[in-house]
């Protein structure tokens, strides 16, 4: 047995569902119910990029499936299954023990969110850790949700807190303190926010990974319309809190927090609300949509605030 | 428009299909027909591990879709769709006119193919350039072929000709005369037997692409029997031909070949042959499945032959 299939049968035969031929056939075969499609997303993390080198090893799988669970409740698609590439660095840090981790930290997701591992491939690079993962959700036909049907009129609405993985980041660098450790968490292992039903309850949604006011950018740009962002309602963590109101514009620009942001007309406010309640979920306004262009952060006064830096730049 | 947007524009969106939903949303959204199953299989490509540097960058995207494409090929999958994830070397040759030829052979290889792009991912890495796609092939529910049905008493055979690619790497490496660049070419643009209507012909199929003999020893593991390989029987190119017998044990033995090995009941063999034909694509039988175990290389005494080294280490 070669390096490469005893590593897979080690770490992640453990893994595979049915769908997966028990990783030992050329594909994987999965079947979609008749009314249903499906979602797919994939993202690539890459080390010392989207997670650090010391990072503890049952997270950095832990993220990047979550990053792309979110990806699925951004469309309001049930999770179902997900395959994952794997290139690891030459005589590195990254060897049985830390896959073995990293396998388990998989292996509690799977449970948590409802899925398994359809195949994938291994390989070996001279550079740094990079992993990608492809995701399949399911759901209704014609009920996904998009980014492209936010309306003049609807208010803005976000799950969660915002901006709590961006400091997170600044804390595992030293560069804040972070006594309880809730920001490196929230940086480690977002909460992607499948489950909710919000079909037929909002316009629009998107997931916030690049920053709040760069992916309102996107919802702005796909619907046409302008959006306004009160700064003072986006909702701070007390850990971020705790920092003080400099951090502001960090919070509003710093990536990889994971919540849904969300356009929704004001008859369905009230049932929003409870729909996210009922998963123990906090949601809360933050802005309102109007006709026009951009992304417009305002301060209690309603003044205009200058923002120097608009979100994560992938390269 | 933040630099990973534009660059995604630029390249890519020209090779979206209506599935990608323009590649402007947070998943790409795929119906399955009813009695329809979907084959997924995942592949990465490492610069300088899966390819050269200096491969003409038409080529480089259109062998990880192809290599891909085989896999579906091997279940007997009708090839639809596919996911990419691009990681790029900071300040590299990778810029805006590689990737400008990289999309040009995917444009010409999703005609060929009769496939889109739905989705996918842009990172940058300090370590070389590494590429995942992911595909999505489609196939009457219960008829894909698999490598676990192989019977004694069934022929074993090949696609097209054998250790091309591994002898094409070895030409590219300045190591032995191609002057006609048919092997290089082979190493860099593998032909996936996609088309092949194979449902009901054979017991077992799958792609070689760890080499054939450690490929077969795949299909024994898997169906529980033993394989003898007729080496004087395995197909070579006029290329391979012309440089001598010495190069049997890298051509039974190397990678990357990307055809079809197949287990047939004797009863099937001619229908094989006229499926083969009819797209044109040659078949060869090279030897026997038995009861027993494990994979056997005979000559043409019918001894068995000492091979050192099985197949490709992937790490």
């Amino acid at each position: 047995m070669s390096g490469e299939f005893s590593f897979i049968a080690r770490h992640f035969r453990q893994l595979a569902g049915p769908e997966s031929l028990d990783l030992r056939d050329d594909c994987a075969l999965i079947s979609c119910p008749s009314g249903q499609e499906m979602a797919i997303s994939t993202d690539t993390m890459v080390e010392n990029v989207h997670f650090l080198t010391e990072d503890p090893p049952e997270t950095v799988g832990r993220k990047l499936l979550r990053c792309n669970l979110s990806d699925l409740a951004a469309m309001g698609a049930e999770p179902y299954a997900y395959t994952l590439n794997v290139t690891i660095p030459h005589a590195s840090r990254y060897d049985d023990v830390w896959f073995s981790s990293f396998a388990a930290g998989l292996a509690e997701d799977q449970k948590l969110y409802g899925v398994t591992l359809l195949g994938g491939d291994t390989t070996s690079t001279a550079g740094p850790l990079v992993l990608s993962a492809t995701v399949f959700g399911r759901l209704k036909k014609d009920t996904a949700l998009r980014r492209s049907g936010a309306k003049a009129g609807d208010s803005l609405w976000v799950t969660g807190t915002i901006g709590d993985a961006a400091l997170g980041l600044l804390a595992l660098q030293g560069k804040i303190s972070d006594p309880t450790g809730f920001l490196s968490e929230r940086y480690r292992l977002p909460r992607p926010r499948t489950g909710l039903n919000l079909n037929g309850l909002v316009h629009a949604a998107m997931d916030i990974s690049d920053g709040l006011i760069q992916d309102c950018g996107h919802i702005a740009a796909e619907s046409g319309v302008a959006i306004d962002i009160l700064a003072d309602t986006v909702p701070a963590s007390s850990a971020a809190n705790t920092l003080g109101s400099q951090w502001l514009e960090q919070r509003l620009t710093g990536g990889d927090d994971y919540e849904l942001l969300l356009s929704c007309a004001p008859e369905n406010e009230s049932m929003l609300v409870q729909a996210c309640s009922q998963r123990n979920v906090p949601v809360t306004r933050i802005g309102a949509i109007r006709s026009g262009a951009g992304v417009h952060v305002l301060n209690a006064e309603g003044q205009v605030m200058g923002i120097q830096k608009k979100g994560w730049q992938h390269f």
